[in-house]
């Protein structure tokens, strides 16, 4: 059976491209997953990817990630910073968790340095814009691999 | 093409005129946005209202608003001192937005003193009950008139 | 007309039994639903139960057991420590709600010391598992008798 | 009698139209007072202004409000920050008092998030420009209407 | 040979049902006593009950518990929030302790929120009066049926 | 020479006797300063009272004290919580002085709690009403006995 | 019947006279009580004098303060910055407490400003030396006499 | 027309050569306006001087200098640590600010270690006595030069 | 006459060698006041030993040291971190006192890292079992010998 | 001329693969600079490699990488959390700067969780052992494509 | 034997001229050392220069100064906030020590606000680019001349 | 073999002797390093000691103790209190390490209260002057006879 990987981005993340293009770059969320897709199709993977602004649907999508994924690539968005309820779901499931962001969060206003997720993540890529996920992907299969 | 502004009412909101009325007021959700509708309409302005108790929701609704209303008015319940995924919406679609509340959040409990809305919002009206919102409508009008 | 109580389980909370055993035990859901009901009924009295990972659920079956349920049972799981919204619907409604927890949330992370519910629950029960609901559902019980 | 308003307008607002226009608009201190006794006028009020850069003749404008005015609009400029002194003022004399300021105070420097004035205010408006003087001015009719 | 509960009461409980019965409640120390006595009879258990206002006999008693007691059920008084004596000799003693308090700490003042008790506690019960004792009673009895 | 006693009386305090009653009692400043002149002629000593709103009126009044008064009487109203000014003053003019205050402020705001003059006064009398100046003025007439 | 106040000195009062005379004066802790028997047989009351260095003592006294003696005088000493359960003793018996410290207490190291005891007094006197204590005794004075 | 340069005292520091001569010097203010007034004139520079103790006259005194002078220097005494409104005023008239100290505020108290006036200055001295004033005058030249 | 000192022990500590063992050792407090004694008579010093779990009775035994002790040897226990009447008694008495831990407090939980008695102690050792004992006596000993 | 890329290991990184293996893997400092460049050198790049326990001398090599090398990739080991002066250097050489960690420092003691060099850094990657370092080449070779 | 002044320039420093010249300035470090040079000749004055990215090199300058330098001025740069082993060289060596800094490191990020050097300096100078130098050199000569 | 120790001091404690003789004593290093020699000949162990000013060679000292020495007694000076690379070499080595301090550390400054170190030492031994040293290593003797 072939080795699968989920990515889920979260809130607002369905707007990559229209907004705020200095910040998080130009293309859109199309184009991000269909290089996701790419670059894990290489690697002989099957790579999912889900959005959604609602934190109780990342926590069904985690929850479900069990058994059928074997490793999750979350951009948790605004809800990095304050949702227990999340990392509770990464903790629940045990699917190991590679925590992206496209800025770098450190760069921006205080609130945004502390990520309640990072705690239970495996890792964290930060900064690298659509990189951080293709690098965030890169380390799925690295940790796959052991 | 007409201009249009959406109200957004956060969560619990669906309550008003049942609930704690010594804090709220006695109208209703509906009476405020018929009072909000008639106001536009005397301004020449079509106004829609929305209300959810899902974070979420919420985040859809200011995400859809782009390209079809002109300015917000949100109201975000017990959603305005943590939601920084709300927050990134306002700052993600561009469309000026202006937090209105039914209290005075100021002379409340110390944890609804700190909104993470108001410093992507235009301005912040608070503590007038239900003249909160028509002023809000007001301080729209005048925004789109410049 | 019966005594009604519903049991609100928040996100994560349909893991049970299955994820965590040792800090949660081994019980799933549904059969601590099952102990409850069974109480439940040896009290003359009709328990309900709900799960949900979204917050605005939450909120929403907060709302409806105004009339309805003469008691509310809940574990708000990961929103006990940010959900002003969760709190505002409680205070909203007015039924008397019992905030319960199965693991001591005070020997855990700092960050679980802190429940925003609590200040306006009847009461809280924390650290016994599945007697944690049990103890909550009595606690329930000797409140309605007065 | 007729009813009367009296504004407040705290320190360095003597130099509108002159400094900062970028933060705080073109006009002139004379227009804005203007622009208000204009709109009071049409609802039947007289409007009488102060601006003071000394907080105990501020104080003294509020002690002196009372028996003769029935609302204050109250711009504090620099001392929303610290003054408990013109907090106690607008406590001790009852004359109801709405806060305004021209500047978004939650989108500057975090000292400026934190108003002491806030809690014995009736409400607040902030962020829009001299509309913030005009909505405030138009909070207070409501307010006496009733 | 018969299982044994030790009961303790911290400091100002002696009052009960004269101090504060609008806080506190009616029932005498005595009378509360004698209820938990009757219900731990019930079980076919034995339970004692102490009172003191000296922070140095409560950890006298907790010491003195160890092989004579199966269970503690403690409510801290004004302890709580600051013995890391009392502390100390739950965790010394190894005896299971229960904690409950008759008001909710979490809707008083500020200081009340913290125990330092809570994390070597099995758990917590706050809010029920009386029924925080008996029901502390009974989840001693579910632990020691295990 | 006779010895003289300056007391100095903060902002607001010219509005006792008809601000607040419940919190500050029913006596006016008039009727207070003539308590303490009365107290002060049965100890043999010259007693000036002086009340202002304005910070710096306050500090050129504790200047001025020095050489011609052996005690300063001072309720420091509003600036007790921020005033470095004025606590320098007292600190250069090395005028003996007592800090007095109405109400407990102790049992107030949180800000309330915290005096910047306290540090650099001889002592501190709070919550005792009028008393508080009369135990005062007898404070300072103790220790100019000395 | 006569009019009863109970003075209580808190841990190491019993070494006044004896130890650091630079900070708390030259005079024992007998010659204290002396003096102020002295000035409550001037006014007609009987002066009862207690010292304890355990803190569930002083605790104990106060609770049997209760229906003896119209005032208490407390000097809590080293308790005054943690003990809550002397503050809930005064809340608890309701006879009205005075607080005195010989020092001024804000002069002193950070730790010592803040007194959990006073929010429960009437008011308190710091800085006086002995004379706090006969302050607070005319202060108790005053307030029978009302 | 020649430059001109005004320098600002703020409160207490008409008592120079007073008080407290162990931490601020044995010079009074009139001998140090005096010597800058000669370092001013040997540079061809006018130099004005001017003391308040009341807040608002230091921000009448900044506003005024706007198109008269080309530099301040301020020491805002008792005011550095607290006052917006100072700060507020130099910021709006533009005219370059520096802020100087006759001691070392950082070797002080706590309180004074943060000035709300150093981020809208040029720059800050301190610790130097009158040189303090010397050397910021002779910076403020240095500013004019280029 | 011969040199004595006196060595307190805090609360709990009469449980050594029973509770925890792997965090304090597996010796009893007689062993360990045994290996004392033997290391005192060595010196050709008296070593008297005192154990309690009452905040005031170690009050008492502190102040019954001086002129009868030449140092004092203490472990406060769970006291270390609240006590400031232990503090203050220390201060008093003006026996020099050396605080001991067995255990490394630095290395536990956060609210351990503070003693409020160090600052008044001689110094400070932690961390070497019974030989934290055992070298704070040598250290008491180098003390007298100077 | 050939792209090339500076690798700086800080403090006590020269003990991997000795130390602490189960936090840090079993590679040594040269196997994985061994690593780095063959995956340098596949992407047709030199790589350097320094290490140096000594703040200053990290500072040095980032200076002198200036002109030499067109990206860094950084492990601050226990610099991370303080090194005001590292983070200086990668300012002022603009030389773009990623941080790697071999561990998740999220998931490890409070203290480790800021980075005084993130906000001057191009993002960064924590928490995959070696991993960590490869994916920071990857970053920096897609860096320098652009 | 002639007056001698260090001037011993911090971490980074050495890159003046080269680096981020909108903050720091555009002349070299030589070039600020030739004018210090000129400008103590011009004073009778050795002045020595040097410069140091590691700290312990700061500490052996300041060491070695004793005897040898009447007066150190130092820029600690971005050891300013840390240093506690600068500050207690200089100390330790009790040459007066004057510090400067080249931008205003109260009007940038909030970690600069603090200086960890400035409590054992005689004072601060800060903001005036090389003049901060200039300045200082001048402050030294001031005080060597006492 | 012969069991070797480390002694290893940290910035200025080459100066002691000759600087501030009050707060650490009369004696040289090099006097205090010869009683150390002295003392752990006595115990048949040899001593080596070793002193610098730089963090990375007092982290390459412990580096190098490893398998040479069987315990280091390490006095960090100025670095105890930030020097989490110190704490990390010492995590590494695995070599017992013992934190000794001349003077009180918790009776100075704030700052010095926090030690980084202490939590990966064996234990403290802090305010005994060179005392706590020769303690030091006796404890340090006693750890490598278990």
């Amino acid at each position: 059976m072939s080795t699968k990987i989920l990515v889920i981005h979260g809130p607002n993340l369905n707007l990559l491209g229209e907004r705020e293009v200095k910040v998080y770059g130009e293309l859109t969320l199309d184009q991000i997953n269909q290089q996701l897709r790419d670059q894990a199709k290489n690697a002989g993977i099957d790579l999912a990817a889900f959005q959604s602004n609602v934190e109780g649907e990342i926590i069904n999508a985690i929850q479900q990630a069990k058994g059928k994924y074997q490793a999750i690539i979350l951009n948790p968005g605004g809800y990095t910073h304050t949702s227990v309820a999340i990392r509770d779901a990464i903790s629940a499931v045990q699917v190991p968790t590679i925590e992206v962001h496209l800025s770098n969060i450190y760069a921006r206003e205080e609130f945004r340095h502390k990520s309640v997720i990072a705690p239970v993540a495996v890792g964290q890529i930060t900064g690298f814009g659509i990189n951080s996920y293709l690098l965030g992907l890169q380390a799925a299969i690295n940790l796959l691999k052991k």
